[in-house]
């Protein structure tokens, strides 16, 4: 390995500065969902690509730009690109923040804000080790390539069209992706896979508007609409009963069931930080992990209908809507479980029920013998004191098969963020220590990547 | 019947007053369940009541004040009570209604605002109708008392509370309640009853916050636990399906299944302005009616479960909550009834799901052969021109039984608005044209009950 000791040294040195620049990034809010912020925190990226001499080219789509920039380095013959995401989740509910969501306070070493882990942290913690790598050594090691896009927390809608308009922008040796996550005073964790994702709504609508309650005794309610429809769906136990749903679900092979033997899935822990009596089923062991990280899911992402203030009021919905979204494993796909939930509900009866299709992403699945993938692996001892886990497939969902898929590349997914730092929900947090950590982790695999050898991986 | 020409054109000529009055009311909101406006209101009402010569008794409550007041007439043994409320219901989805809801802006003869018809609208048609009264004739025939209280929309709290502690206020020969509707260019309703009702909250959390969704592989959600609880609690049919609930349901009598007959329910009209493809069950006709009026229902008037803004997040629910109100008939009770739901539920292993009532009455039938009914049922055609529908039952609720169950009085409903009001619903509504034709109503009611003889009736 590569003596980074200086390098290192410099980072830590440099943490205030990294960590005011985290801040200031996360107090920018960049909704997709909502589009609320996103020109600004462009604006903002550009800014600090330029402290770093970098002009990204700015992609427009019909919906976030994508920016893209790329550094030559001294092996010009070795690529590594890192992709990562500018937009956040909406910060709802909001009243379950304990300091505003774009205030990026910092409370016994964690930064609280709204995309302080996801994806914020990540996206600079690859930009502030190319920045670290610059100060200390001058050239960088090897070819570095930015994609940032702003759609992902919405279903990476444009990253097709970009991928199909410039191929040769995706051409790399190997792809950091975003994601990733750590076990709290545990193991960083690698992976190499993602679950895909189908996001639909269900609506039902009865009547024009909603109506005095005295009504529910002639008029269809469009909540039990989707009640009854649901509940043909999925059962008690958790099984997904739409019509063929498992059809294309992969068995998990010898290998990927080993894999699992490898993780340290903290159970109790787990239960008692989120605050469960137990797991689905009352799952243990292996069967759970097997469960999270192998098995598709259909889950109701919201439920709206009606009256949804304080107390009570007599009122019958006019219409109501339900947010599903299915997790899928190799070989579903999106467009066959779409298909397969509207025959579903039509065979039913359910026909009054609309199926709209908000984002889906299919499953996808990185070569784990890779060189980068091996090289990455290699990388985390040195940084983290102890190597990583090793996940053939996240239980979460990337946009990683529209650039991976079709220009077979290899992708590994590591981060900045821990299984403490509730993205998507409520108080989203960052360890600065991690946080840190992530930057010296970018540099070590710029600077290790860029000597690696088939013979030696 | 007493000639009230003179009476009639006095309340023509000051049209405009009493239109201006109800559009003041209207502008001060009065939410009970969202506590906004109530004190103000209060105020406004004493205002009021000032400028006809009475001053109402605020009598306090740990909630809303009740305001009580008797004005003497020249009959002295004859006494007419008036009931109305000063609270409205909230005013979401706010985006469905066409102008502010406290605007009360006039157009095409309608005055649309929230609290319009219920109850505003009724209320001050009373008070406007004494005032007339006062000023064409001087005293008024009969004793008038008023009883308006301010949480009508959340469940009476109180209303049994104000009736234990002032049983020579509740002595009345006659109680017009609030409530009754009209049919479009059709005739007023007059109805002798009411449906109970219980309003519950069922409320599950499986966990401490909202999570990310790639949780749903492993941790129950509660908007899941919701659906499948409903599922057995009514089935696709919309027959109820909660353990016993039917048991103390009375079949309609002869003479209760011979009212409907003489309704004229406008089906065509009505799924045409409620925008429906049809009844529940394809009913129509007789079934139609019978179901309306005389069964009771269980209905989601709320469903709020994870993220419920536009576009996609992909977040499992911590925690979920359906509002339901359950409509009820003779002879079932509140109390039976949030007793069987609870039982239904831990019989089938839902003991996770919190059951929270929030407010319950029961139903209450007045007699419709005593003197005060058949003096209101006289009345309505010299002020609309032809007779009034006849309701044994409304479908709807209101507090009748606290106050008259126990002190065995005789309540009739009749009221200011229509069946197109929008009551509970956006873009509540009154025509103009009948709230003064209900200020000639009330009038009418206590000029002809004042000298009514059961001997003539």
């Amino acid at each position: 390995m590569t003596d980074l000791k200086e390098l290192y040294d410099y980072v830590d040195a440099h943490a205030q500065e990294y960590i005011e620049l985290l801040q200031k990034f996360c107090r920018q809010p960049s909704i997709s969902a909502q589009n609320v912020g996103m020109r600004e925190m462009v604006d903002l990226i550009r800014q600090e690509m330029g402290a770093i001499g970098v002009t990204p080219d700015v992609v427009e789509t019909s919906g976030n730009p994508i920016l893209y920039a790329e550094i030559p380095g001294r092996n010009q013959d070795r690529t590594l690109s890192f992709y990562n995401h500018y937009d956040v989740q909406p910060v709802e509910p909001l009243e379950e923040w304990h300091s505003d969501p774009f205030a990026a306070e910092i409370r016994d070493g964690k930064l609280y804000a709204r995309g302080a882990t996801d994806n914020k942290g990540s996206l600079l913690s690859r930009l502030c080790a190319v920045k670290a790598f610059q100060a200390v050594y001058g050239q960088l090691p090897l070819n570095v390539k930015f994609i940032y896009e702003g759609e992902e927390e919405i279903g990476s809608v444009h990253l097709s069209e970009f991928a199909q308009k410039y191929p040769e922008r995706l051409k790399t040796d190997g792809f950091a992706w975003e994601g990733g996550s750590k076990q709290l005073n545990g193991p960083l964790e690698v992976c190499f896979g993602v679950k895909g994702l189908l996001f639909i709504e269900l609506r039902c609508r009865t009547a024009n508007s909603d109506l005095h309650s005295s009504n529910a005794a002639i008029v269809k309610n469009p909540a039990w609409r989707l009640v009854h429809a649901l509940a043909t769906m999925k059962d008690e136990r958790d099984h997904i009963t739409i019509d063929g749903f498992y059809d294309n679900v992969k068995a998990p092979t010898e290998y990927e069931m080993h894999c699992l033997e490898t993780l340290q899935f903290k159970e109790e822990e787990t239960k008692q930080r989120m605050g469960l009596d137990g797991f689905v089923n009352g799952l243990t062991g292996i069967p759970l992990l097997k469960k999270f990280y192998y098995e598709p899911t259909a889950n109701i992402a919201g439920f709206k209908a009606g009256y949804l203030g304080e107390g009570a009021k007599t009122v019958e919905p006019g219409s109501a809507v339900v947010k599903m979204d299915l997790r899928l494993v190799p070989d579903q796909t999106p467009e066959e479980i779409l298909e397969k939930v509207r025959a579903h509900l039509d065979k039913r009866g359910f026909t009054d029920i609309e199926v709209v299709r908000l984002s889906g992403e299919p499953p996808f699945r990185a070569n784990p013998e890779c060189l980068f993938a091996k090289t990455v692996v290699k990388c985390v001892k040195p940084v983290y004191g102890m190597d990583p886990e090793v996940f053939v497939s996240s239980s979460g969902t990337t946009a990683m098969y529209q650039f991976c898929h079709a220009a077979n590349l290899d992708a590994v997914m590591f981060g900045a963020g821990n299984d403490a730092s509730n993205i998507h929900a409520p108080n989203e947090n960052i360890i600065l220590e991690d946080y840190i950590n992530a930057i010296k982790m970018a540099a070590t695999v710029m600077a290790e990547f860029a000597v690696a050898k088939e013979e030696d991986a």
